[in-house]
Formats: C-alpha cells, structure tokens, sequence
C-alpha cells in the first residue's frame, strides 16, 4: 500500500541527457478511469501489476505488485491499444530522482519529467531543463495517452 | 498465468452441508467487463488480486496474486457496492473438488457449486444435490452479482 504525490513537468532542451541511460518500458491498461486505474507494465524482464485510485490535488494511493514477466505479456493482450512505450531515464539530483519518460509509437515527440515528493508542500529546486508544469492536466496522464495519443493533439 | 475450465450448477437441498466446513469470504470487483475482470478478495487473513480474461464457452485465462491484507481492504474501497460475500465450502468427491459458495448480503438465496476441470471435455459424476446447470448463464456470474444481486430476480 502506498501513496504517490508527485509533480509532473514539460521538458526543455536536451541537456538533461548528459550522462543518462534508459530504460524501455511497455505498458497498458485494463481499466482506465479517473477513479480507478489498473495498469500492466514490463520493465527489461519484470512484470508490474499496479493500480491507482484517484488523484487528489497530486496525490493518489498506489499499489504494485511484481508479477513474472509470461504473465505481464498475457495480461497486455487484455490491455486497450495503443499501449504506452516510452524510454525512462532516472536523474538523482540533490535530494530528489527525477525521472524522464521520452514516448515512443503513438506519443512520440512528448517528454515528461517528474519528481515524487514527500509531501504535498515539499519545495523542489528546479533543473534548467524542466519546463511548464502539468501535475494537474489530464491529457497528460499515461492513462489518457491511450485514448488521446500525443500525435494527434496538433 | 493460468486457465480456469469450470461448470457451476444450483444447488438442490442440503444434504451437501453434512460434515462440510465454510469460509467467509468477501470480493469486490475494479473491473466489471464481459472481456476482463479485476476482483479483490479477503478470504479470512488473506487478501488476493485476480485479473480474469473472457468468457470462451466455460474457459478463461486467470491471474491470481496474493497480496497483503491492508491492501485488499484498501483495494475493496475503490471497488464497485455490493461486495459479494458468502462462504465457500470445498467438497472433494472422488477425482473432484467441488466449491459451493452460500451468499449473503444481497445475494442472500443463492447457493452455487462450480467444480474445476482439467480438460473442457471432462465427465464430472453429479452428486444428487446438484441441480440446473447454469455455466453460461451470465447472470450467475459473480462480477453481475454485482449489478443485480439475486434478492432483486424476483
């Protein structure tokens, strides 16, 4: 049982790539909604099972659970299309991981920064490469890029 | 990763009850589609997450995780009301174990065995308490318990 507060960003330029090494991540959705989310997720060779109830200001309760990786790839064949592919880099700086999704596929050309906090007051310094702050747009929530993928919101 | 062949019949009188014990338990469902299912169920100090797939004849692919108490009762908060509660008997009657869920709350009534199979083509002998098959009777499926409790069919 757990609780993610987090603030999500744009991200500016590409120098928070120095030094960064990613990894792919594949996931899906069986349910989508704003109470309610159950996503599957495959990391290198684990499988996720995660669910999330709803978002309070940039808080939301979270539960997950490593699942061996066969049952993950199953477990996307019930998942809404198109699923959710992306490179995440992870930043420790100062007090805070950052961390950096570059979509691919249906999303691509979107980059996202976020930093998970503490508290919901936790003031966190901010790199030069992050941009305006989204943590309270739906559109950018990965449930929703399902629905509406980054490619056709131009 | 799993497959779940089962038929499930009413149950006729209560010569079943005889030396037979039961467990309390309780589930509520994330997801409620004919596709998918996500349920959450205590059964005494054990919480468990169980993703189904669809229906095929009486098959489908199944997906149990245990999962720690507090976050199956967290979890059974963001599921839909009622919670289906009953207590489950298990039955081992020569080569097969047979469940019989007795409902209460507002399924209060309604009493089903379901005997798991290892092949969908498997002669189950019928002990004489078992009555109207009701396999690929949606209604009878827990997650339309739901929707329609069994105290309102009447």
């Amino acid at each position: 049982m757990g609780q993610e507060i987090e603030r999500k960003y744009l991200v500016k330029g590409e120098s928070w790539r120095v030094g960064s090494q990613g990894e792919v991540y594949c996931q899906g959705y069986i349910t989508r909604e704003p109470q309610r989310t159950v996503r599957v997720r495959i990391v290198g060779e684990q499988g996720y099972l995660t669910i999330k109830g709803a978002t309070q200001g940039i808080t939301r309760c979270e539960f997950e659970y490593p699942i061996p990786l066969a049952d993950a790839r199953a477990l996307l064949d019930l998942c809404d299309r198109p699923f959710i592919e992306k490179t995440r880099y992870k930043l420790q700086i100062g007090d805070f991981l950052w961390e950096i999704d570059e979509f691919h596929g249906e999303n691509q050309g979107l980059i996202l920064a976020e930093v998970e906090l503490p508290d919901e007051n936790t003031f966190v310094p901010l790199p030069d490469w992050v941009g305006e702050e989204v943590s309270q747009d739906g559109r950018y929530y990965n449930a929703n890029l399902v629905k509406f993928p980054y490619k056709q919101w131009f």
